[in-house]
């Protein structure tokens, strides 16, 4: 077995708690630190992983003995840690987004510059389900790929304000899984036009000035169509569902549901609903992306997100914040 | 076409009302009469066929043009209807039962004897359903077959006295479909010894000295074994459904539902129930052995439902009878 | 019972066959006459039926006795069929679609002036299963529903040529479903503007110019969206879906199968197809919208198809054509 | 937290293995040696454990530090390494069988004087699916529970000469799960007689004298029924189902399948198998039980499996063999 992956973890809050657990079962990984500015989060994560701890970033970079370090802070402090740690030669493991578009390049290049691995977090594409979904497409073309992502609960009006938008905070996945499932014999299909409508009818949302809801169309150059609605609100459970449609047939991917019991009453045939949201239907993706990142680190697997589709995903995004704000279709960037 | 087969309906009751749909909108059938002691029942219901209607059956029997003989009375008359229009040389399509042993023996010999046909209504073997099953199953041997039958309402005290038990009454139509379905490259099979249970957990049922549900066991000779579940009670519908087990893997049916609504909600995710009750589940069948029927008056079938058929699943009935009884398994008498 | 509607037939084609089907069954009807350019298909449909045939219309209006005229002939002709008939006073049942928007609104103006019924056939509002979808939405407001239609085989290129294309020729269909379903209170709801891309991927659809798929975006005023997708082709059968989101949950109108086998073997587990194409999916709705054509007739009910619906789909039809063509989302003109 | 269960693991085989896994991943337990006969066998897993290793058992119980052993050997030696290591006042997790009847008072005595803790394994009682279904069942009398679990590959010979066979190896977890499911608001119920059929079809187990398949009915003294169909084969994956029928309408707990994807194509609508076997099906419910004895070790819980249904599951094993062996029902011993 391979020596395991020493690895500081930077952030205590939701998603490093994620991360901790994989850190504390898989036998890739030694937690050396875990850092946040808050000391007692630190702490207590840290007992839980039985490591150090630490409150000050730049100071556990320089101080600590380590390979890698994952980034799960606040979102607009990704690109910073995400160079500082680089720039250091540490590999690095960021939650999405990494940053604006500069930001990402600059990333990466550090992440060349350095040799050291450099990976998004797109846990979706290690799910077991999705990934069973993408074998069975294989090399065929879709003509038409359907994605649903309805959340909830409403997230607080304080996290919405720094989410960056329903397109970043959330569809970002569907998109990224949308190129993967489109992609054929290649891994990943980037759409050339996109157009998009958002409504809200949640009063919350209305009042935050928030989406509550977005339908999104991409068109690829092959003629192809992907349809993604996602929602912030949905009262039956986490719905992650995907449709790809070909001369194939139809790939249907469905809910894991909270259990297989299937109740007959009076009022009907009654199953269990699909699991409640993105903590419950998604363990095996973050402890699966995260073994991924030790493979990468440990020169065993070449890393599956690549640059290229960060950079796409992020010009993806853009242009349908331009097409809902415009009503009219829009161009997506390609790069060369 | 064929002309069509002109038919005396005898008994405007239940049965006699699912068959009148039959006649009106088959073309292979003729109406020539309704008989009914209640002379308003025969009046109605001929007036919907546009046919005359009588109350004595022997009178219609001997002055009536017709090919043929729905016997749709009261259970009790059966055999006697049918030997009465057998004689006179008319086709004949009974309700089952038919009768005892020694009746049913009679009428095949006065059918033979007439050169008539003689056909027991066993539905359930028209169905397009059970007949898709049967299609699928072709002719592997299923190592286990398991029915399950459990209908809604409860019957009146007064139905259940006549009904002969709900073995004869239920079950019957699952032993022969258990037996048609255990096949294999032979149309049906006959079990060799069977052992049973009964039970009434309903307080109705208990009082007037019924079974609320009966569990058999069928041993056949090469070893397969059927399992028959029926109830007189079912709060979610009509349950009609077959497993059949073998090394070819498992085929299931299942049952229809009321519609392909499925809902999600906070409750869970609610699909139709089954359809309520044997007339809203079985249109298709009643009208199909009506149809086969007239298809075998008119020589261009021979009759699906053998004599050796009725015949062993009245033996079967018996010895099920004998082992909720006695509390020990039987042996099912083989006909030669 | 109400004297049956005496019933001129006009077309002995595909639809008219479908109709005839109901003419033999119902008692709600009288067939007085099949007429067809070809007397052969007309000899051969009114003997089926039992009633005199003819090869020329006009002829046949002028001279027949009837309440009541069925245009099912061949598309470009239904303005002109059921102009003539309305004007000579007949109800007229109309096959879509009953012409352009002038033709629609001429159409009406006759039936008004002669104070007959005018239907045009939208037969999937009157299957039982779109039904119980409705029924179960209520007075609901969805946020988005997602309708799926997809036919098979192709159609040949002679009728594509003839079809109208295939927002007018199939996507009719689902966009008069959308606002219906989209309705709430209402029985009915107008898009306020539409997008819209087309794709053809299979290489004869491609030669012919034609559509193989068509994805739409409508937009409603109170901020709800309805996405559909149709699609020429679809191997794996008669795919009918809708889906229905909103605060209340989700419904979803699943597929009608060919039956309810379930095979469970090495490969998987396998259910049976959705029903092959639309005439084993809907006999159902061609029988339930021409007995609500014989009770509007016959006084008893209220004609479910209104004037402004018929014109309302024109318009949207209209507007999704602009929209493909121009890449551009569209305003759909609204009627006062 | 609690000071974590200090753990010698008994069997580095199979059974072994699977615990492991648990030992590995849960704060409860810290593995002190494992044992096994077979020195690389004790050597591998103690190093994936970062733990001792012995090869004999007597030693290892008498000069470590430990609280409690986990008997995971072969089956004939449990009720021996069961008895040494409760006489030594450790506590003991053991796989089924415990033993026969009086090894088990024997053992369950030695737990008492010694004040420790002796838990059987029952796996199935911890799964999180049987749980949903025992929860929604509640207080509720089924009047019939239906009860399927078939498994592939067929053991080995040598395997099945040791099993005790498929009534002990086999369908004794489902007459567990049937007593508690039939609990209402009792815990377990044991019926008062047994009737039972098997077979074998398959060459194999025929040659050897093994049973494929049983059948079994139990009956309750409130006159609820059981019915368990087992078999050694099954080609489309492990399939475990539960049916559970009552006034309160049917329950069922369905298998849990491979994936979500759901393809339809020309031959169906094909969706996942059931998982491959009993270690992909139920590892859940493994780490689950260890954790259970670890809160009872602790004083945290009482456990759930207790003597009484321990010997009441024996007394049913034997006389279902009995009911197989003469072809009659057979009174099941009731404890006093």
């Amino acid at each position: 077995m391979k020596k395991p992956v020493r690895v500081i973890l930077l952030g205590a809050g939701r998603a490093g708690s994620f991360h901790s657990t994989t850190l504390r079962v898989s036998p890739a990984f030694e937690a050396v630190a875990v850092v946040d500015q808050d000391a007692d989060r630190a702490r207590t994560l840290a007992a839980s992983l039985g490591c150090a701890w630490k409150t000050d970033p730049t100071e556990a970079f320089d101080t600590l003995d380590a390979d890698a370090v994952i980034v799960a802070t606040t979102t607009h402090t990704h690109t910073r840690f995400a160079q500082e740690a680089l720039s250091r030669r540490y590999h690095v493991f960021c939650e999405k987004p990494l940053g604006e578009l500069d930001d990402v390049r600059d990333c990466y290049r550090l992440a060349r510059d350095a040799d050291r691995a450099l990976m998004v977090a797109f846990q979706r594409r290690f799910d077991p389900e999705f990934n069973a979904l993408r074998t069975r497409i294989g090399e065929a073309t879709p003509q038409l790929v359907k994605l649903t992502s309805r959340d909830s609960p409403i997230p607080s009006e304080a996290y919405l304000k720094t989410s960056g938008g329903i397109v970043k905070d959330c569809m970002v996945h569907d998109i990224d899984i949308a190129n993967w499932v489109m992609g054929g014999s290649e891994t990943h299909r980037v759409p050339v036009r996109v157009s998009a409508v958002g409504y809200a009818h949640h009063p919350d949302l209305k009042a935050w000035g928030e989406f509550e809801g977005v339908v999104v169309t991409m068109q690829y150059e092959n003629g192809s169509l992907a349809v993604i609605d996602v929602s912030r609100t949905c009262n039956y459970g986490y719905d992650q569902r995907v449709e790809a449609f070909g001369s194939f047939g139809m790939l249907q991917l469905d809910n894991r549901r909270e259990s297989a019991v299937i109740a007959h009453t009076g009022e009907g045939v009654v199953s269990a609903k699909p699991l409640y949201s993105f903590p419950q239907r998604y363990p095996d993706a973050y402890r699966l992306e995260l073994e991924h990142f030790a493979a990468v680190v440990q020169g065993d697997a070449a890393c599956r997100i690549l640059e290229s589709q960060v950079i796409a995903t992020e010009h993806i995004c853009e242009a349908i914040e331009r097409a809902i704000e415009t009503g009219a279709s829009q161009p997506v960037t390609q790069e060369p």
